[in-house]
């Protein structure tokens, strides 16, 4: 089949996300990028269209003049789909203007800065009927399927406690004031919105947590904390969760835990078992036996099942990382276009980056009412 | 020297931590145990007894008893202190006893079941002058120690963040439903006092963040749980803290977390460095280094100092365990009887143990009223 | 810069290998698979060229017509390169066959099935003057790099001992009666040459052991088993190592350790210091301070030396494996061709494929002779 | 019951394995130091007993007149058993003298320092009747005993491949130089007989292997190596190994590791599963299931059986070590001398002492021949 036509918005040179993105739609060879915005600044996009070998004349100097023009173009060069790695404040209105436009989009979190802007997200994606897909991408990881599957199949008994934590440190010391482009927006709230932390790393812990327990965070307790002298957004976040059916939990996102480097990691304790999975060793799950013994389950192996298997390219012992799980995430979009559906072709949704934008605003709400906020 | 004489309160059979205070007693030859009122069963004391070897006429009906003939006897039998290994409920008064009739005094944790018994200890053990210590046992382990003299060298900078966790699993049914013995007290308001998991094993968490972190919990927020239905004391905590000099942290003290042993584990973030360490693998300490990698700090090896050393007994490599931690105490309580001072005669204090109910209270208190309290 | 155009020699559906090279010439963009002889079945070259959507015309039979027609093509869809990703006794005759008809050439490993075929090649590659790379991916990994470059750098003092291990445990059972693809040519002397464990895997720990330490290997002394009833070439070898510069070790590599995945391993102790990798962790490198304690150190991290940083694509903490190792291989090769120099042009080469076939019949030898042979 | 009373030969200050001795026998209260001829040094000799609180009386010059002395005390102070823990040379005549003179004895390995010497303490544990242990104390562990009582009920099928290491550092330079009391007599074959790590460590190593596996050695190929510049014994130790039952593997012994500790491993793979177990975390197996996933099994819990659980004092997640494992090998040895029988009271005997000579001698002569030795 020919490769689907994608556009990027963001993703410039000195940017990481677009990167990552670009070797991700390309790693299956499910889709082909023709076309893109990639930077506020023409010369960066120009420069960045060469460095990619794209057609000049398909580099645009915004977003909005690159869906008008690409939506005119027809024939087999014909856009599919973008990918949207912009900070996160032009996430809103480029993903709906693309929608407009006709295209599917690809979007990083998290998805806006505010529920309304997250509300009518889901309303331009409803009624447009385009694909919306949203780069959570730990959920990508085959074992974070295994894990999913066999909570949802019942092999934990009933869950009580979920702890979910997202260390890092790189944001120690004060980054942004060095110029360095990642920490400079993500601790700008023009750029990110009203959270630092939260926002870039707590959502992904957040969903996780939804996504593998199958379970809703229904009330929360949250302290927002800043170290770092002079910078505007929270770099340390603490959450107290109650969850449906009675679990509760802690999730912790941190940018200042020195030394930490992306330490996503999620275990769940249920009556007849448990699991602990860490990104940074994402080929093993660890899983409780009823006997209390502790399994260790690896990727392709044949202790897994058909679902996280799917998720893999190699054989078992030839370790997939963050590119492929990131991968993951693109084929399963590429196969919603191409018109598959059920679970082959699912991904994280509009309807996940509302519920993102929710925690946030929660938790907002709970850090200045020293409260317990209910997220229904 | 010889050996110093030892009396035990409770720890019949049946006990557990009994025959663990026998062995960390016994491992360096300095204390002899000779004289006993193991249980409130006379049965259970003359057999504990007979099987101990002890003689007859020293095993006791009742510590009152014990004290009083105790301290009758003179000559180079004469009793030099006593450990104390029942159920919660019986710390202060048998405690008490022992300090007024002149006898050293080694006392299981928590030390009391309230902040006004254990403020009576304090001033007892000051009017007697005997020394008292506190079985936190953990802080007995030397790479405990190591961790604790490197925070205090400066080598982590300013101590941000603090994660404690102290998980357990064996309560997950209802145990003592089933009469079993460590089941059945711990989870009994009358015997473990007004709360469980969190005295149980909170308070050991407790202890841990406040002796290596050099810092003070200053106020917390906490929330005490209980999963198992029937069961009538906490079983599940999670506490907020804010400690001295602005770090923040979080203590988890669950007993319901399937499959989890005995799993006490502690993160330190500095500004420049970060330490991790956990019971189950003891003699591993994770340092890390100011270039982010994180170094694995072996126990006796070179790269340890002379504090933590002089806490083990074989050469690096041969692991030492939680009886040796254990035995660490009894050791230096035995060098405090001797008459020596300074680090390696040092132990957990009755000041340690009004500390733990401190704790408890404040969380008590935070968990009914649903807001910060101040433990000062 | 325009896409290098790739050909594949072998790599139709039922392969493994070939897919994964699919994946590593895609990821960074710079190669487009645009030709293939991908079987010797047409009818599978024909539905392997479909689904990657190819120019049936350049969809050929044998490797033979498409290097003869691809030779003759000029233009900007001029092949630039061919993949051989065949069964062994294939290797020889197709590298020579494209060398000759002036392409660069990146081959599967064992490079050929003997020590005289490995020498022609060699002829035929300086001759010619194409590239020519082999695939012992596992030396692409970013933390193989930074452990060569600090044993290069002289941080392990003098080398003593090499413990090289490649387990696996998938022909723990006659697979290859069942007609697994796989299983089968392997353990075919027809297909996979004179050994099978030790030409495919064997050669890639000895491929490390040289590439890591630096040192050639002097003397060995094998011993070649075959433990499955019915399989005709081995299925577990050991070996002992004598080499340069007074050190000795020993090398592993065996397909019957029930339940390993893919285990390759290599631990290196000198006289100053000492590394441990193993492949299936590829991010992890544990590295043996002076003062004895063990340093983990991270891909991408600032631990890390900028030969190892330049075969990372993510931040750290994003973990990189197979496919990113074997892309990086790619990465170097399509920067010698393009006339780039230097280590980040550097792959295996066409005499690190005759040094494996040396290793394998110097094996034979001794495992036939019961002693010590010299390599040289 | 009272404690059976023990004298020690070796074990002076400055000795290292005589402390550990002292402390396995306090611990479970079986037995009670109360004589010894601890050094050839009679001021070492008077104040080790000094500092142990013993009877000068019982304090001795020689073993020799300790012997002869002790045998003629009566009644309840009488001397039950003693300790040999002094270097290998003088094992044969200590243990000779206290078995003839009536006594049981406990002995450090290697038993001897030939095969001969070994020979003659068979017949003379036959003629006496003693009791005679043999303290390869890693047999102790529980998790040890837990692998072996699998591997015997078959769980891994049949066995084909056997991995043993025994890795140390500590003789990476040439301490003996410095006069390091352990180093000296180590590297001197006046003490410590034909070989040095072969003997100090390979043995252990042996003992595991045939005592896990339940298999016998049958031919070995070694290679016995000196790194250090001067030494007289060697360092480095390399033995392929064919075991009973067509199971092949491999042992290396060596103390040129820099940076290793104690570490003492072992992996074993059969036809249905495999295991691996590592002394510097005693508490952990990893056993591979059926399925192939690997399962960490820990001391004391529900996952093990009845005979690993009654090696262990404490419930799980309370980690024993190195001196609980030795403490195991004196209960036994206590258990035999009280008249008990069965596996509770089995121990490494004069034949496991026996077979560690042959393994040493027949190493020497595959060494000196080049040549594969049988061991039968």
């Amino acid at each position: 089949m020919p490769r689907l036509k994608m556009g990027m918005i963001g993703g410039g040179q000195g940017a990481f996300i677009g990167a990552v993105h670009r070797i991700a739609l390309a790693m299956d060879g499910e889709f082909e990028l023709v076309a893109g915005a990639f930077s506020r600044d023409a010369e960066n996009t120009r420069a960045t269209g060469l460095a990619l070998n794209l057609d000049p004349q398909r580099c645009y100097p915004t977003f909005e003049e690159m869906a008008r023009k690409e939506a005119m173009r027809r024939g087999p060069d014909h856009l599919d789909a973008v990918a949207i790695v912009t900070p996160n404040h032009v996430h809103h209105a480029a993903a709906k203007c693309f929608l407009e436009a006709g295209f599917h989009v690809i979007c990083d979190k998290p998805m806006t800065v505010s529920v309304a802007e997250a509300m009518d997200l889901v309303a331009t994606v409803e009624r447009t009927g385009r694909h919306f897909a949203l780069t959570h991408n730990y959920s990508g990881y085959p074992m974070v399927e295994e894990a999913r599957q066999r909570v949802q199949a019942g092999e934990l008994g009933t869950v009580r406690k979920v702890y979910a934590e997202y260390l890092q440190g790189w944001l120690s010391e004060p980054l942004e004031s060095s110029g360095q482009k990642q920490a400079s927006w993500r601790t700008d709230p023009t750029q990110s919105g009203p959270v630092g932390a939260l926002g870039d790393i707590g959502t992904h812990a957040f969903q996780l947590v939804e996504h593998v327990s199958g379970l809703r965070v229904e009330k929360l307790f949250a302290v927002l904390k800043t170290f770092v002298t002079g910078r505007r957004l929270d770099d340390d976040d603490t959450c107290l969760l109650e969850l449906s059916g009675g679990a509760t939990g802690t999730l912790h996102a941190s940018q200042v835990c020195f030394g930490r480097e992306n330490g996503l990691a999620l275990r769940i304790f249920g009556t007849k078992g448990a699991l602990a999975w860490a990104q940074e060793h994402p080929n093993d799950l660890h899983w409780t036996q009823p006997d209390g013994s502790v399994c260790l389950l690896r990727t392709a192996t044949g202790a897994t099942g058909a679902a996280s298997r799917a998720l893999t390219r190699t054989p078992s012992g030839h370790p997939e990382g963050y590119l492929e799980g990131f991968a993951n995430l693109y084929r399963a979009f590429a196969r919603a276009i191409r018109g598959e559906r059920g679970p082959a072709a699912s991904f994280p949704t509009v309807r996940d980056g509302l519920r993102g934008l929710q925690f946030i605003e929660a938790s907002l709400r709970s850090d200045r009412a020293g409260q317990w906020i209910s997220m229904d």
